[in-house]
């Protein structure tokens, strides 16, 4: 890693988008109206199980203003979503959650869209539904899908290294947990919507909220193909969006309904979400049972991690279901452990079905994994912080599941934490400190077929750089960061690179916005397309100044032999030489950066990620024994981010997860009852807001990793990973009580806290 | 050249945008509304020439819905347009022009704008003005520009090869004559108009329509300099425009007024002009005065030729004074001619200034060579068609100003002619024949610094291509140009291929859609990057079919080995299987075309053009003695193409290029009273329309140049050429009258009816 001065890299430049979004001037999809553009809206089921008896579309077919309705039986047959292919659009003879999407209509205003809906006439006829994924696996329970013979999915979520039963005999300290946790969404600010069109050959343009442009072309060409309407194109461009943490790296419902309705109407169809339907259609976070067990020798040495999950995965299978594949890596890799034992089973439910969320999988394995950690220091005697110390990953480990860690700064991450929070010091009656560590992909993550990401990038006369990414600026800041590493590789100021994204006639293919690897992955191909250019130019100056290329430094927009006054000019100069000379040439360049990672095997062995990143988080709380309320007080989340390009947004990606992370820890939850979304609305759904903000301390620790973009790591998932763990040990250190179910509400504590007063001291 | 049978090119492919024209779904200027957008108007001197003594804008100004006024003195002192600099975008002092913009207005609708122009309030003091270039010239006449002290601009148009006076002595046969030019409008359907808008960091976006995307680009960053807004950006994009023909290739007053309003109000500002001031503030073709002398030995071969010119420049310098480095083209290399003598003076008047219009200065001097061919064919004693014949240039020839003739079908569009039409044959009384040639430019033209052309290719894992191209698409078809030039490279059908244009964000640069080099320079661009992912292609191919990558076939969306059943695959199978492998890889690729051709030095000698177009128009007209009226029987036009790309797009070409060379010859004009434009509108002003359309055959000659994308040459221009002197000698061929003033209207050939009975026959 070259660790010279860098000029740009490392500033913290703000968003370049915040002036616009500061003035109203960010085209969400909200803002964006097509000519003779029309609205969808989408008629949802009255059950969470039910057979479809009769359906009646005349009546809304009628009222004037309506241009088309459409049911499952508009649906082609092949036209499926979601990671399993069991989810049509839109749904035909039987309903299996509440969510289930029965009809569709488009209107010239969404007002007359929305009076159709309520003139469609449907007869249902309700079925037993089954709600509880555990009684869900018993061979009695109703099934979600008749044609499925049973409501468990069969994935291939298990592995075992070592000998987990042999190690558990030889252990010192074992100890055993369940643990539960909840539905939380990811209550993007922007809701939902898609709007699609057609042109006169049937191409496709749909202008959506996601995270991953090529991903969702591919969905899309496929509901194209089995439309009929074969090697068309679909050309996806996604507006700026109110946020994504997951929840758009699927396809929906809407977005293949907006594109029916598109098609039946030859007309741009608009599909918008209100609040309760942003609650109520777009998928949570997985929420599983968490069976643990941990054990260690008498020096605190980890020797074995037997876990087993049960995924709720609701009525339909999106990438939700995938969820356990991440859930292994802490399982297998946080903290040195030689003995491993996972499975995890996904199982249909009546519920709605769950999606990717930040950390996929990570923060729910994770609480399991540190609660336990805090549970074993103790039964072993031996110091949290020490016991963690003894067991940190350190680079140059190969984990049991092939992960090989290049960089790894867990042990400073510890230490930053202690230095920040006096964790084994003295405190207040109620209060009390919490400590959980992270281990999270940094470098990629092969999850898909390809993890890679396209640049395109050119230059013009005057300096300026256009760059083409395949990467998502979802609101993370990807913009900056592709901008900042072109501009220190190229010697220019960030003003100087705009970069295009987000459009797939325009931008080279990406995997998506997923994994944290954006910086990684599209840093490195932005990277490898100005380091083309940058090569060009030096031959090129090296011509004009006598010299060979490696004596020439670009900066601050010139280029230059340092120490010779005579041999300097401004870049954009040399441009126009190069490009007005006989033959002349304009500089531009592509690169694909597919990265050195690996696609799991069978035995779900595999280097997921070219580097791993790592952190450790500490809180101090106060839990008030009257009411059960836990006050966060004060929060440090220090982690090793490789390089950060730019510690503002690096900061600022730290604190957004942090503040998810407490939310997931203390507060929210999608409350369902039978099936059905009680609180889909910000009064009853408790999201950490700006005003429940607290202190946070982000100590950065940079590793320059050797394959990451000047060395750079991602971080757009860790800062939400460790929090819940990190909570719940901090209250158990300040009240004695073990929360092992999220949110944990007062209600859950007070009542721990009157258990615990019921039992004999110890 | 290779002839091998070709699946895409040479097919008659209709227009890709054509049914989104007809559906009416194409987005002209016209149609673009941005959010918070305001409208601008502005107003027009009262005067041609005249001092501006006091203006009174308050009024206006406080107009309710009005966001702003600007007058000369909001103009910053270095904002100039046009080739000369010559030109503010709105006028303090003086006015030079009945187009001179004196004031302009934003304001929430174009009406407010357009009540708040009648209550600006100026006072004119009138000045004797200058209409006749000629008398221009005269030491005493008014100085349009007082700081230059003379009304003759300081341009280098002037060449002498050879030795004309000798070469004159030593002729057989000598013709002299005086022709002039009239000012015609390119008459485009869709009106000009502009959208500027300025983000949070002051870089300018502007929607416009241009032909020259990246040059104009650069026009306005020299106006945002001068506005103090140094090192910003300059995004142009151009929407679908209604007709270019070189009315778009400089930027205009509105353009940059646009700007300053949109910077002055920070909102979107569009201008958008009606027909009126389409008429009275685009510019038009240059008119022209012609002196003329030729002369042939008593073979008929061509022994000199020897032209002046006066060009009427107007009250400003846009690039119609550039056009006698045109004029130098078929003066110095129409036919082989040694002796070679020009000289052209370009005059301020006070007129209205011109611009490049199809042909750039070839039809006007064209019509004075081919007028006098005819002329010296009958001194001679010589047949008109083999005196043409005599000289005509051949392949391999090097012209005196040192053109580079690589491939030549002069010949065979001559004998086409003579072929489709009976030139020589008998023929009823009022009824003649006339023929006339023309070369032109086919191969770029290196009027700037860089004749240059980038393209940026793509292809995604469905074997469908994204190309960026910097040409621009004015209507005339080079989307589907390009898009069959690389599905024929890459063994694609059209419909796979997706042309992106018009965007300096996106689009490589480019010169600009002039000199007939769209088909030849943006084609060898596309094709140059399209080659370079089929080598990569082939290299994949060979690996997987075990065999050399020259025995493998790309064709109709499949790769395989001629012969052998086994060996096939659909290249989006392949192109999947080069993505997903490891280190896999997404096909790219970039070219940057600059042609081989040359400046011209100070002795104008300079192969312009890699390769020049050659064609001979033939026409039948009757001439009406009662009325003087002339009617177009019978029309042929044969062009050397090189090789047509697509037949259909090119025949619609010529027949266009005839229409509105015979519009040129005998109906259209700008009519002037002391510089105010008195028919600005489609009543008055006479332009051939479709009921007016003749018959027309387009005999194509084929001569497959070497330097041509699969052979083909520029044919954008030609039509529009030959047609006057063609159109012209017909006439004389009917009556016996020569026109040597243009249009030729039926009073002028009725005043030569008489002028000739009045002489006595000879």
């Amino acid at each position: 890693m070259n660790l010279k001065e860098l000029n740009v890299v490392g500033k913290r430049i703000p968003k370049l988008d915040a002036a616009k979004k500061a003035m109203g001037r960010a085209e969400y999809i909200q803002d964006i109206k097509l000519p003779g553009m029309v609205y969808g809206k989408i008629l949802y089921s009255r059950y969470a199980h039910a057979n479809i008896v009769k359906m009646d579309t005349s009546r809304a077919r009628a009222l004037p203003g309506v241009l088309c309705v459409l049911t499952g039986d508009d649906v082609p047959k092949k036209m499926r979503m979601g990671f399993y292919k069991d989810n049509p659009p839109l749904k035909k003879g039987k309903v299996c959650s509440f969510r289930d999407e029965v009809a569709a209509v488009a209107a010239i205003s969404p007002e007359i869209a929305k009076t159709a809906l309520d003139m469609i006439e449907i007869q249902y006829e309700e079925l037993p539904g089954i709600f509880d994924p555990e009684k869900a696996m018993e061979p009695d329970s109703p099934l979600v899908h008749d044609y499925h013979k049973t409501n468990v999915l069969n994935l291939p979520w298990k592995l075992h290294y070592g000998d987990v039963e042999k190690a558990e005999k030889e252990s010192a300290f074992v100890v055993e947990e369940r643990f539960t946790t909840q539905w939380v969404s990811h209550c993007c600010l922007g809701t939902s919507g898609a709007i699609a069109l057609f042109d006169s050959s049937n191409n496709l343009t749909i202008y959506t909220n996601t995270q991953i442009p090529s991903l969702a072309q591919k969905d899309f060409l496929e509901s194209l193909k089995a439309m009929g309407l074969e090697n068309k194109r679909a050309r996806v461009i996604k507006p700026i969006i109110g946020g994504g943490f997951g929840s758009k790296l699927d396809t929906y419902a809407y977005e293949h309904i907006a594109i029916l309705l598109a098609h039946a109407c030859r007309r741009p169809v608009k599909i918008l979400f209100d609040r309760v339907e942003e609650f109520k259609a777009i998928s949570t976070r997985q929420p599983t049972v968490i069976y643990i067990k941990q054990g260690c020798d008498k020096n605190g040495k980890l020797t074995f991690r037997d876990m087993r999950m049960v995924l709720d995965n609701g009525a339909y299978t999106s990438w939700g279901a995938t969820t356990p594949s991440v859930m292994m890596m802490p399982i297998t890799s946080l903290y040195r452990v030689e003995n491993v034992r996972y499975e995890a089973k996904c199982v249909y439910t009546n519920n709605t079905y769950s999606q990717a969320m930040r950390g996929y999988g990570n923060p729910q394995a994770t609480f399991a994994i540190e609660s336990t950690i805090d549970m074993l220091a103790q039964k072993a005697g031996i110091d949290r912080v020490e016991m963690r110390r003894i067991n940190r990953n350190q680079p140059g480990d190969l984990t049991p599941q092939g992960f090989k860690i290049s960089s790894c700064g867990l042990s400073e991450c510890i230490d930053a934490v202690e230095k920040e929070m006096d964790i084994k010091g003295p405190r207040e009656k109620g209060v009390g400190f919490g400590i959980a560590s992270l281990i999270h992909v940094g470098g990629g993550a092969r999850i898909y077929k390809s993890d890679g990401c396209g640049a395109i990038l050119k230059m013009d006369d005057y300096g300026k750089v256009d760059i083409f990414t395949g990467g998502t600026d979802m609101g993370q800041g990807l913009d900056n960061i592709t901008a900042q590493i072109v501009a220190e590789e190229l010697g220019l100021l960030v003003e100087d690179i705009n970069v295009v994204h987000s459009d797939t006639d325009v931008c080279p293919w990406d995997v998506g916005a997923h994994a944290s690897r954006s910086t990684f992955v599209a840093g490195n191909a932005a990277l490898g397309a100005a380091k083309k250019v940058k090569a060009v130019i030096l031959e090129e100056a090296a011509k004009t100044f006598g010299v060979s290329p490696d004596q020439i430094v670009m900066k601050a927009r010139n280029i230059f032999v340092p120490g010779d006054a005579e041999k300097t000019m401004p870049i954009d100069k040399l441009l126009r030489k190069v490009h007005f000379s006989p033959q002349g040439k304009m500089l531009m360049a592509d690169y694909f950066y597919d990265p050195d990672n690996e696609n799991m095997g069978k035995d779900m062995k595999g280097n997921m990620s070219v580097t791993y990143a790592f952190g450790a988080h500490g809180v101090k709380v106060r839990v008030d024994e009257e009411t059960g309320k836990v006050e966060v007080l004060d929060y440090v989340a220090a982690h090793d981010v490789g390089r950060a390009i730019n510690p503002l947004l690096l900061e600022g990606q730290v604190y957004g997860g942090v503040v998810m992370g407490l939310g997931y820890a203390l507060t929210e939850e999608v409350v369902t009852r039978d099936g059905k979304n009680m609180n889909p609305n910000f009064r009853d759904y408790k999201l950490f807001t700006a005003k429940d903000a607290v202190r946070i301390k982000a100590p950065v620790v940079e590793t320059y990793d050797e394959y990451g973009p000047f060395g750079a790591k991602g971080i757009g998932e860790p800062g939400c990973v460790p929090t819940a763990p990190a909570v719940a040990n901090a209250i158990y250190d300040a009240v004695g009580v073990r929360i092992t179910t999220l949110p944990i509400t007062p209600e859950k504590v007070l009542a721990a806290l009157k258990e615990k007063k019921k039992r004999p001291l110890n």
